[in-house]
């Protein structure tokens, strides 16, 4: 019965870790013409929670003429409190792909348990695992069954260990196709929602095969803090941005606080794009 | 569509918070002759898993010797690396249960997904949701419609207000019957694994009527300091303590560091009888 | 010009470290009749800042009769903004003498710089230094040079190890009577002030010669916390607790919220009262 | 008696905040043709501790060559621990001043005390107040009446508003030369010594008058993550970078693990120049 401790570094090594700072040894996530893990910088964004078909059909087409690569879109919601909006589930799951497909984007969701990984595969090009289940070890097994690549957001209280093993699981059940995503974490700090930890991308960046994007959203809470956070992002070596934008963000249903318009938005791209070229990368085309 | 947020300090009012400082107006949850949230102080322990037949049958004695009311033990673990020592699953279930008859003690143990519940509740009297778990809606939405009690740890960066949120998802289900219990936050300071916020548990006890525990162990994850932090919760009004304890630590396949000895355990059940008395409360009757 | 690093451990071995769990190698502070680190129980009371000459002679009046052994008051005081009330300064720190004269009981006040040791020396009997000044290592090696004993505060973001390093600095300039204060560090825990880390009390009890009290008062923020947590400090082995009250809470000119009322500095005597026996410990004869 | 808080956000509002974006509205502090607060992207650079006149004169040299505005180095170190190295003194701010004059470039250092600011105001162009003196209030004070500007770190556990705060004491005694510097704070994240707080730079840019720096030597503790780190600072809108270099990092008696090395540190200064001119900025003319 005795069952020996494996050095878990050891183990990693092969899968996970690299030596070799040169681009040849990282993964590479290719969804369409879009690749994460390369030279490019992709943008993804959309609203916190898909709303109706309007609100969605709306965002993905004013997404996707300033650059965005990729929507991202709730359809059930992880709320603090059981009376705040849950989102709208399965209905607003088929507005998402059918806007998505109208403007020809890959989308990004998040699921919350073993159940909803087996409904939503049908219609996400990557299933998000959010904060809170980042140590949902159940759910993170299910993932790695997926031909789906996982988008894996760090816990609010996550080690860069910890970070490294919830990816783990999921790759030991044979899904590699990873994105890990710096959100913020708690802090004393109180200007913001979460501490956005910046470092640890060039961490990841230097020790890990995987991309690693940055949701400056929900590390901020506010969005005024958005765009610069995100270009501090991709000057510390970030493969992408996520952000919430809304239409109309004073109407959104949850988070309106940190939800760019459709002009800040505008602007984050035509800064990413300016920097993207002083870091050596390609954005937009 | 709108659907409006609800002031949910107001909507928790009359299932969980109280302004009533007397006796009166607490949940009281019974077990047998046990009881939550009444004079009585319970301890809880056992191992962090069940090792084997002998091992928990072993466990269980000395523990129900020295005045231990609740056997703990884990079935399957919630480990952060994939490569750890992950739990013997249901057979060891099975014995655990039959150890537990064997003394007449009820026990707890900890749930990691929905399909475990169902695999648990004929077992166990007690189901834990752990730290890792706290916000993990779908889980709290199913222990909601369980009969058992519900013990509720903290999450390892929840805020007070989030750990009510995350008993009334439970509670919104229809099962008041739950156990909060605080086991140490994710802070800077590195001589303990964890820090013990002591202070949640006055803060609960002065505006919720569930019992509420302390889990030194995982707290600190320091045998030296689980005595005087179970003594400290006591102190502070807490209605129980749960600590982990093995026939022999330094053979324990997780977790050794922080388990008590069967002399330790039965010294801390010495302090907590005579601490009782000073707190005007019952301990080991 | 070399300067090679010295293990400090070793270094602070037979001046604070001890091995030896008997009560033999502490260090005692005596004043008076009073003794911080021996069987002992000691509470400190008194208001966050001297107001006026009849607010503390009240004060030291109330608290002698409740049983208080030390008193405290701020007399210049450390306050994040400039606009903030600042202390009264000299003249309150002779109202302060004279009431503690008045009740024959000793006085602790807190030294903010290298000159105002000089100047509270002849006054007060014990010299604090603040949290913010932990680290204020000008400072650390002139109190070490005092012959009065000196109440040494955690810093709120300091390790066990640099508060044992602080000590250090005071310690190796010839003045090894030091009582240590736990009172709070910070963290993202937002219902109280700060987050109250008991667990230090046993671990440099364990370790460390020093005497060791706790401050709930500055810890918690809230003064239906401080007798609880004052409780759970006692059991957790401290030495001592000192506590900000007021004779009118509602009047005080700064942390009117954490102040205790007579009547609970009374409640908070008479249940140290009955936990230091539980404790097998004295209070208050 | 009585005397009435006043808000302090009305009272710091014409002194430090700002509602105007333009860049008419910051405060520009000049030291010879070096600005701080406008376009320029100013590069600071330096040994941990001035250890000797040869290295701190090749440092400087060295600094010059690859565009370094300002030189900083250490003369009082304020060290965890009484044995470690704690600076040469004296004797090392006179090399300090005459490496400096040799190569044309301002100073800045670490003040511990009153007594030292009189000692260092004939020599260095900038004093610092360093983290752990940020709330050494009387420090404060004296540095406001100072004809030097000041160099204010964050504390390792200060608040937005502490911070503000702090800079407050320092403008109300005259002295508003004051640049602010995001230095890392203390958290559960391991993997660095600090957690690199990116958004108060921006948050700082837009309420308040002052420039602001970052200091990524400190905030990672690992040279290996100073460049990406300092990147994001600028691409989040600061007004320069300081960072620890060494002639020879593995000699460098403190702090050897976070100094870059020459090599390290003009590479540094390239990609801080490619990153200004998209982020519409000087480097280094």
């Amino acid at each position: 019965m005795s069952l020996p401790e494996i050095n878990s570094r050891e183990r990693f090594k092969p899968i996970l870790f690299t030596n070799d700072a040169s681009n040849e040894s990282y993964y590479r996530i290719s969804l369409g013409n879009l690749q994460f893990g390369g030279d490019e910088i992709v943008l993804i964004a959309g609203p916190c929670a898909v709303e109706s078909e309007e609100q969605i059909l709306l965002s993905a087409t004013l997404a996707k003429e300033v650059g965005v690569k990729m929507l991202r879109g709730g359809i059930f919601k992880p709320r603090t409190s059981p009376y705040s909006f849950q989102g709208l589930g399965m209905p607003a799951l088929e507005w998402f792909r059918k806007a998505a497909d109208k403007v020809s984007l890959p989308i990004v969701s998040e699921v919350m348990d073993v159940e909803q990984v087996d409904q939503f595969e049908p219609y996400v090009d990557v299933l998000q695992i959010g904060s809170r289940n980042m140590q949902n070890f159940s759910l993170l097994k299910r993932v790695g069954q997926s031909h789906r690549p996982i988008l894996l957001k760090r816990g609010m209280s996550a080690t860069y260990w910890e970070l490294i093993n919830a990816a783990m699981y999921i790759a030991e059940e044979g899904n590699t196709q990873i994105i890990l995503c710096e959100r913020g974490i708690r802090t004393f700090s109180d200007f913001t929602r979460n501490t956005f930890d910046v470092a640890i991308i060039p961490k990841l960046k230097q020790e890990c095969k995987l991309p690693v994007i940055a949701d400056p959203s929900h590390a901020s809470g506010d969005s005024k803090l958005v765009i610069p956070l995100a270009l501090s992002a991709i000057a510390a070596g970030a493969d992408g941005i996520m952000v919430e934008f809304h239409p109309n963000p004073q109407q959104a249903k949850s988070d309106a606080k940190q939800a760019l318009s459709p002009e800040q938005l505008k602007t984050l791209a035509l800064q990413l794009r300016s920097l993207a070229v002083a870091m050596g990368r390609r954005f937009g085309e």
